[in-house]
């Protein structure tokens, strides 16, 4: 298409609000637009990007035996609360009545939609296993849009879940679409996406992986083996502790006027932060009930791990003093208020003599030793893990602590959904049985800003072949010369008839301004036909990302972008 | 694909609660599944159908210069604010708010996405024209929603927006939007959608055509004329009438006890519908005010036509005899409540002696002259036309009245939104002029499921091949037999291997399980692999619609079939 009647437009500056630069580009060059918090319209060239994204999403589903299907966005509340999730998921879900007084919601997720779809009709041990999937928008009102395209409220998802009659099959089949996964980002141009081990969360289900482009932007945290193959998020990572083996001391009582955190505690009494038992005070939302979790004293508490070890939603207590039975600033576990859970983090296992607070204002307890002072206890593991930490797998103090973008998730997600809702199937002896399923989504659009994020330099996205808005653009210098329209038109025309796309900018602008709107396009090849080129005859093709730059004979260069293309499909074809 | 792997089922039986032929057999041939009051998810076949109906309207789309943009499905409030369509939309409009309290709508229609899109980037004439477009989820909160997909709450439509600078060059592309449009129908398989001058409702604008698929269940009226090429819908066609001369008689009243309808006055006075002057009341929704419609006897309210005189919501006067200072059933010009809103429809012009109600009860006026009785009166088109009435164009008694389902529609918007949305570009001579619209939208769903009502027999759609889910479904009996299996394996391999899209039913069911089963799913070619035709070295190739039966060669099985592949595509081409 002619650049002129492209419907978008490219601006020199970096808008203000932009957090990364993938934003930042996709804005500058005129990608998409924001019609609210987290809420994008998409320009064509988005969409052209995302079509292809899509396309390779296809091909990967069919390949392991997709099926394509369609859910709702609108649904009926009532398959939500089959599932038991209308009361479950917070306020991400929007709920909506419809004219007649019916409840709804916006999908954000469709596990109730794809039991809806084949428990009917899916009844019988010779149909499995079997693998529906979607692409579809999806909504999900994140109260923390940022980003551009990373982290939206709507948002377009390809979402798969598979079934099957045991969980081997579950097993063996989440190997093969981990396996597709790869195939997927790497065709789509970020072959670097790296796969986690994962907690499951609000899905359900015990195995999982996320995809994460590794990037500094990114806003979830990965915990990565410098020594071996470790790779989990921070939800999902285990902390290891080896603590060293101290002296069993005497309990005592020492006065700390005001000294009501962990650096003034050390500061004041000499000591390091792993030699103290370190109070945080959550409370659980339903019941509101006081939880309080001891750990060591230099680590931090993973609320997700918190969460799932109580089985309910919390909060970070911030009750001010005075206000409570207990005492903050100097709580320990010895004479704690009894209406409080308390938590033992496995990074206090083997200290042998701990300082904590004596729950009474202005003092803490020296020589503190849980199995002596508590009794027995149940250790759980809450605590993030950290750079430098003990790895879980090789056991080396190589854990590395980096961030990353999930595009892409896969879940075993067992019998959560099929049991709720009802699903079952007759075995091979009659007997009635529950399927178990996985589930597998990608993030399209976040896919697409996330190759912005990994391809691109100060001026513009370096868009990879395989999902790039345009092949080919024709930048014409001087198209108001009769030659150099001739010669352009004749290009872009024999690019169309050899299938191949183009944009073809010729307009009356100089060749600076044409050469930044090309960079921000991203188009991986671009063809200049000037003046002083068809001097000699030539055009000259260059690759966007600087990799190559020569002039062709005129009527070489429909051949040579052939080759081009061709090479760099290759560069991101898988097997 | 393999058949016993395909998710969806199959029924015997028309399920009790199906209103039309294509809702019954897309719901026994297990393509759609009801989630809710007008929404429904998908089943893979019709996934398949509608992604070729997506890519035959793009393709479309593409050929006159439409880009693909994706608007949001959610948006907020204030973008329907400005245009005013927040509060004059109905409850078909689903209003949501979101966590943080902000009001969010559901897009019906995307005019308003449209302009915001573009409003700030296309702003030189230069640009002009251009067209956008999308396929994306819709959902319109319909009272009555029925018949599968032909009215749906949750839709998947291709809208589109084209800008110009003059409504001349908006008129030049609207017709050509109109000739895709019959490709696009004719491509898809459904040559015989008609197009009709229609109403443009809540869109704005003043001309505009639906595209209608000409059919008993229809739920719009269509006008049509048997002499010449007139085609409207029932809102948009103009009644003409031609009332005979008549002598002026004088006003008399008589006295009509209990004669409260226009057939009883008929029969009581002996004289024609025809030579009355009928009220019909209805109320302005917004203030109650009434209004009280005057037209000829025998003929209806067309209420749109109404609304769009009043440029007001109106509904039907259901008060009762009694709670009113109006006296009902007695309805006339003379001496009618001043409160009222009178309008005279054009079909009393020219009867100069008509019976109407005296405004008292068990009293009518005969001889009654508007122009002696009333004086002046604008007399406006409010009226329904019927069978056999005039002809607006050609003139001849040759109305004939029929019902279809709208397939599609486009709309010259004039400057509705652009210039209540602000949206301004530069002219040649840098003044800032307001560029006008119009709208062009399919209901892919409903295409697909009209495409259905269309094409099918007792036993099953028969799809079309241009949208066919698959082009061929081998049925191998006895695929147990070793012959018969290994025959099958390697037509199901050759006819892959040639990009030919299979289903292949090798279940060990009976032949008329098989074949019932092959004729709900509609494919068009059937390759009847048995042991009976193997022993004649032959496989058997039928079409669907019983057009061909042959026995050929298995080594010439795959060329017939690419064969009659290209000869039905053919049949579909446009061009």
């Amino acid at each position: 298409m002619k650049f002129r009647n492209l419907v978008s437009k490219r601006y020199k500056e970096v808008p203000a609000d932009c957090q990364i630069v993938s934003q930042a580009l996709m804005t500058r060059g005129g990608y998409i637009k924001s019609v609210g918090n987290g809420i994008f319209s998409l320009f064509p060239p988005t969409v052209r990007v995302v079509r292809k994204i899509e396309e390779i999403i296809r091909e990967e589903m069919n390949r392991i035996d997709g099926q394509e299907v369609l859910f709702p966005v609108a649904m009926p509340a009532a398959l939500w609360q089959e599932s038991g999730r209308y009361t479950s998921v917070g306020s991400e879900l929007v709920r909506f009545t419809d004219r007649s007084g019916g409840q709804m919601v916006l999908g954000m997720t469709h596990e109730e939609a794809a039991v809806h779809l084949t428990r009917d009709v899916m009844d019988s041990y010779t149909q499995f296993p079997f693998m529906i999937y979607q692409i579809q928008t999806k909504f999900r009102d994140e109260p923390r849009a940022r980003g551009g395209l990373i982290r939206v409220r709507e948002f377009t998802m390809k979402d798969g879940y598979s079934y099957h009659t045991t969980q081997e099959d579950l097993e063996k089949y989440y190997l093969r679409c981990h396996e597709v996964y790869e195939r997927i980002f790497a065709r789509a141009g970020l072959p670097e996406v790296i796969s986690v081990a994962s907690d499951s969360g609000m899905m359900g289900g015990k195995v999982a992986h996320e995809f994460m482009f590794v990037t500094e932007i990114g806003e979830d945290t990965l915990v990565l083996c410098d020594a071996c193959d470790y790779r989990a998020n921070m939800e999902a990572a285990p902390l290891i502790v080896e603590n060293q083996t101290d002296e069993i001391q005497p309990l005592a009582k020492v006065a700390t006027p005001d000294v009501k955190t962990i650096e003034a505690l050390c500061a004041f009494l000499g000591i390091e932060a792993a030699q103290t038992c370190k109070a945080v005070v959550y409370r659980i939302n339903e019941t509101d009930q006081r939880v309080v979790v001891f750990l060591r004293g230099d680590l931090e508490v993973n609320e997700t791990k918190l969460r799932n070890h109580l089985k309910a939603e919390i909060h970070p207590d911030v009750s001010e003093e005075g206000d409570s039975a207990i005492t903050y600033g100097f709580l320990g576990p010895i004479g704690l208020d009894k209406s409080c859970v308390v938590v033992y983090d496995q990074s206090l296992v083997g200290i042998e003599s701990l300082v904590t607070g004596a729950n009474e204002p202005d003092a803490h307890l020296t020589g503190f030793n849980i199995a002596r002072d508590v009794g027995k206890v149940a250790y759980v593991d809450v605590a993030k893990t950290y750079e430098g930490a003990i790895c879980p797998k090789c056991g080396a103090y190589t854990i590395s602590i980096q961030r990353g973008i999930e595009v892409g998730n896969i879940f075993q997600l067992g019998d959560k959904y099929s049991k709720a809702m009802g699903m079952q199937y007759a075995d091979s002896d009659g007997e009635l049985k529950t399927p178990v399923m996985g589930c597998y989504g990608i993030g399209v659009g976040r896919l697409a800003a996330s190759v912005c994020e990994a391809r691109h330099d100060d001026n513009g996205p370096i868009w990879p072949m395989p999902i790039a808005p345009w092949q080919v653009e024709i930048c014409s210098l001087r198209a108001d010369q009769e030659e150099v329209a001739e010669v352009s038109q004749s290009l872009y025309g024999a690019l169309g008839a050899s299938g191949i796309e183009s944009l073809w900018d010729d307009r009356a602008v100089s060749a600076g301004v044409m050469f930044a709107d090309a960079d921000l396009m991203g188009v991986p090849i671009r063809a200049v036909v000037s003046p002083k080129g068809l001097k000699d005859g030539t055009i000259e093709l260059a690759m966007r990302d600087k990799s190559k730059l020569v002039k062709v004979p005129v009527d070489e260069a429909v051949s040579m972008i052939r080759e081009w293309i061709t090479e760099e499909m290759a560069r991101y074809a898988v097997d």
